[in-house]
């Protein structure tokens, strides 16, 4: 158990993460950081709040975990922000769906402290955004990836996974350079795709989502998602899914040739290895 | 209430047809074809099966109305095979989801006869296929379209609505040539983009399934559908589904465009608009 933690920036995922630290009695004391006055009145009223603060320095005195919750843009800048006023030893970590630069700056921020930083990103969200979503099971049985990095000692990497661990999620470990691209072809590449069907759509006549089934709902419903974190998530993980993006082109071009040129085997073996991917997941 | 009707292919459709005719009391009398031997010997083992018939010639004789419920590249050969057997003024229909080439072959084959023909289209299915996923329930309060050609009397187009309306659907008429855009778009276009997305992931490091979640699996569920029926589809459709795939194309060039050169705005707004549709469905 952890004396206190802070959670900073309290939408669906550090709603469902404050949830979750007082139904697992993770924490005596949670103490809660984010940016609107009313969220925070809001937080006051609940059981899994113990402390609200309004200036993000002083919300993480105390604690011997930090855990970043706020839109994936905003995590170095916040890392700059309260470094200077964490306790001796604090770790910090974050649920950032993309690693690579937020560990660099990490890196560079807890180069000459006692306190370190080591992403996390657990595999849980939805479609809806904002803390009147938030559930204290969100995190249950899902995957957590952290992403340490060469400096970070093995106590400290102990500790992270064992926070997750007590959140009733599988943790497993990778570099942050691997883990960007993994999400880029896994999970940032089906939201492209997934929002650029919704947006071809868009345009056509509104009497024929009739004809359409829980195919289109299901194909589509990422596509729901928060334009805004989306486009922030998408950009900081650009290289990586430039060239995912590359390769699902050149699928699709490979199907719509085999209809121009009618080769049905062509179009089979497309459908074939994309049921069998699928069969596997 | 008919006073017999034949259903034609015992897949998912055909059988949960049968069951779902059982159910609601909608035939005295419901006689079955199917290709295989073991599954018309499966068949006789439940009440939702009054006779079967080897010869498929047989098996429409007597009845008021005949479904064909088989793949749907065969279901033109099937009116065909069937057309000199039929009783005096029997209706036949399908539950193939391309209407044009159905249709076109179905108004020469019943030029010089009593019987006639309507297209069908029940958006009802799964990605899951055969008989034994069947249940009587899979067509309730879905949405059935129906494709009548300008030949079609008013009398015959109400009995096959009339039809659908006892299976719990709720019937929508639409032309053959409207139906199949429409689908492209709504049905088709999503099964591809979803089997793409399939097939490109298949070929990277089975360990990046960790990262992914309820995204990928829903945006993927299509994917796993029957291969070889949906090569048939959409080659009964190519040439609306290639104006289709052309458009997502764009999009999706849209979006690697907006990375490439660094444009927020431009992925934003194509996330907003993706969004704004999917809150619509």
């Amino acid at each position: 158990m952890f004396n206190q933690i802070t959670v900073i920036g309290i939408g669906l995922l550090g709603a469902s993460l404050a949830m979750g630290i007082r139904r697992h009695n993770i924490a005596k004391t949670v103490k809660l950081w984010a940016r609107r006055k009313d969220t925070l009145e809001d937080c006051k009223m609940h059981d899994w709040c113990s402390v609200c603060e309004e200036d993000i320095t002083k919300s993480v005195v105390g604690s011997n975990l930090v855990v970043i919750c706020t839109p994936v843009e905003s995590i170095p800048r916040i890392l700059d922000e309260i470094a200077p006023f964490l306790d001796d030893h604090t770790i910090v970590t974050d649920v950032g769906s993309v690693k690579g630069d937020i560990c660099e700056r990490a890196k560079a921020v807890f180069k000459n402290s006692t306190s370190s930083f080591i992403g996390s990103h657990p595999m849980a969200g939805s479609e809806k955004s904002g803390m009147k979503y938030a559930t204290d099971s969100l995190f249950d049985n899902k995957t957590c990836v952290i992403t340490p990095n060469c400096s970070n000692e093995e106590k400290v990497q102990n500790q992270v996974e064992y926070f997750w661990q007590l959140m009733q999620m599988d943790v497993i470990t990778v570099s942050p350079q691997e883990h960007d691209e993994a999400v880029a072809y896994f999970s940032h590449l089906p939201h492209l795709i997934s929002s650029s069907l919704a947006k071809t759509l868009y345009s056509k006549p509104n009497d024929w989502i009739k004809v359409s089934g829980n195919g289109l709902r299901d194909t589509t419903r990422i596509a729901e998602g928060d334009p805004s974190l989306w486009e922030q998530i998408c950009f900081m993980n650009r290289k990586n899914l430039i060239h995912a993006i590359e390769e699902v082109e050149s699928t699709i071009d490979q199907v719509k040739k085999s209809l121009i040129e009618n080769d049905k085997d062509e179009l089979l073996s497309v459908l074939n290895k994309g049921s069998e991917f699928r069969k596997g997941l």
